[in-house]
């Protein structure tokens, strides 16, 4: 046996023994009373604990909520915003901290006393996964574990994750339903939301959590800050002339609004009855990556915009070219989405023009459509 | 913003530098020249890689390959034991390498040279995850990324996994086949192998790895160092009148000889031609725990044993009761077991009372088989 190996044994002995006594000593309940949340009048005396709540998704939630329960964000502001809270921010009922996920002794002291957590948080760019491979272990994987494990420590009943078609990986059955199998992820981040949907139902099933998945199709409105509309606009706002969109432009994909699909969470949420319940959340139909393109242009106006296509099947390493999700379970549950994809898009469209296309006086050219 | 928010942003960003300044220096191939196996003659130049190498199946993987192939045997030993592989130690064309998978500048460095990684090493342990829900995120989930990050760095050509039957849950289908749904494991071990096969699908898809993942029923036979009939027999060596079962003995479930399951893993690497295979490895009946009982105190010759149950339909939390896989798709493939899993259990319960089981001489009641 090396000196290294011995080295290593103790150090990990060490380490192993400071981590049980750091747990110990951060999770005792003695240390953290819960945080005060003050009902509201008329309200219910339920308290959520949003994650990710400061961001696209996450804020939609928390504006469902917020009305008439106490509701705490759990946000990093990593890809959330200060912003999409604001309207919440100083009232009795409503507390936002700043804070990781990976911060585990926080998350359990701040999420004490509350009976619901949605957690909502994840890193939300799939291609960012490819280029470095720790992203999404890190703050899906085990920011997952955390908030479950926090959540069980906590006594929390009930645990909403936010999962996605990707899971699937390259499906071969088209609408996919959530019994569909194998699911091979062809994605960090689809893995990543794999992984963490195997932990939401071991915690339900071995600590009595009940506890709801979504997978989400493609989520487009207001307060996004990803995905196709808002990167094509930001490459619009330095280029008016050339538009380069990745892949044939061939790629069939389905989306929702943001407030539909959180209609749908709350829905499932209110009326799903068992221990795990998992559900699609998408559209009915699909859209191409050409017809986006066009819609865009349609509602920001511009015309004589070259559109370059980067071509092959997939816009980028680990994206699935077609998917669309069954909604029979949603159905069959009461509830349908309203809108069809091309609906979804071109009022999301309307939005992130209105909200992030810059005004070039320039290469600024209104016109009426036909 | 708090003081503490500060900290906390600024401890993450130090930790953030120093994580990626460690990975740059030691994943640099300067400081670490391949590791020299001398090539045999007339084998082949195939440099295995096999983690858990010293354990119950690694030992047998690695016994399969020493005669041919050059391997170096990955493994903490903490489960695993040094004796598995003694018949090796000392030869030129074999290394052991007594480290930890969570060590990944280690693990990468080791590595360097291999064609093939074999991916064996886990927490063997189902009812240790329930206790300390942080061993399977660790030893697993943590563990195969590693192993799969390292693989890809230093360019392996091929990556295969040892997963397991509880990543399907309580499935609804029996024989479950392949491609069930949905995946909804109830224990932390199953949700950690879910998350392992995600991340290997994931990572030979986007990194050009062949990847095989086999999913196994109970693994018996020599060198077990857990499982039913080791924990029976140690329950035996302490007591010689009441033996404790977990559960109500009418769990049924599926069993393997550990040589005809290597075997199985073999033959698949050889014909398996996917980017990502995947099969289950199981007899193609099951046995109840009951008649597992009877044949291990048939072979122990012990008769006046007071067998008592537990109760509940489950042995333990997390405990999938009824299980039985598929074996259509290795079949297709051209491999059957040989073995049912009455002559699995048979057989293993022979070499467990050989191995184990104390010859305390007044309670030692040698019997006739009838």
């Amino acid at each position: 046996m090396s000196p290294f190996c011995i080295s290593n044994d103790i150090q990990s002995s060490i380490r192993c023994s400071l981590r049980r006594l750091i747990r110990e000593v951060f999770f005792s309940p003695v240390l953290y009373p819960p945080p005060l949340l003050q009902r509201q009048k008329g309200g219910t005396n339920t308290q959520y604990f949003v994650t990710g709540g400061a961001g696209f998704i996450g804020s939609f939630v928390v504006d469902r909520f917020a009305a008439r329960n106490g509701v705490t964000v759990y946000d990093n502001l990593s890809t959330g915003r200060e912003e999409f809270i604001a309207q919440h921010l100083g009232k009795p009922f409503f507390r936002f901290v700043k804070a990781d996920l990976l911060d585990v002794a926080r998350l359990y002291k701040e999420m004490r006393g509350h009976n619901s957590v949605w957690h909502i948080a994840a890193n939300p760019d799939i291609r960012k996964g490819t280029e470095s491979t720790m992203v999404d272990l890190e703050q899906n994987t085990i920011a997952t574990y955390n908030a479950l494990e926090c959540a069980r420590r906590n006594d929390v009943k009930t645990f909403v994750f936010s999962s996605t078609s990707t899971i699937y990986g390259r499906a071969k059955v088209l609408p996919t339903p959530e019994d569909y199998g194998p699911c091979l992820p062809i994605s960090l981040y689809g893995a990543s939301k794999l992984a963490c949907e195997g932990l939401v139902s071991a915690y339900a099933e071995l600590y009595g959590i009940k506890a709801w998945i979504y997978r989400f199709a493609n989520i487009v409105g207001h307060r996004s800050t990803h995905g196709i509309l808002y990167d094509l606009v930001q490459k619009l706002n330095k280029n008016r002339k050339v538009l380069e969109v990745l892949g044939d432009g061939r790629q069939m994909k389905s989306y929702m609004l943001v407030d539909e699909c959180v209609d749908g969470m709350v829905y499932g949420f209110k009326h799903a009855k068992d221990r795990v319940n998992y559900f699609n959340l998408g559209a009915e139909d699909q859209i191409t990556v050409k017809r986006i393109v066009e819609i865009l242009l349609e509602e920001a106006h511009l015309k004589n915009v070259r559109v370059k296509y980067t071509g092959g099947e997939s816009g980028w390493k680990g994206d699935v070219p077609r998917f669309l999700l069954s909604t029979k379970k949603m159905s069959k549950l009461g509830w349908k989405p309203k809108h069809t994809s091309q609906e979804a898009i071109r009022e999301a469209a309307k939005i992130v023009v209105k909200e992030y296309l810059k005004k070039t006086e320039s290469t600024w050219v209104p016109v009426v459509r036909q």
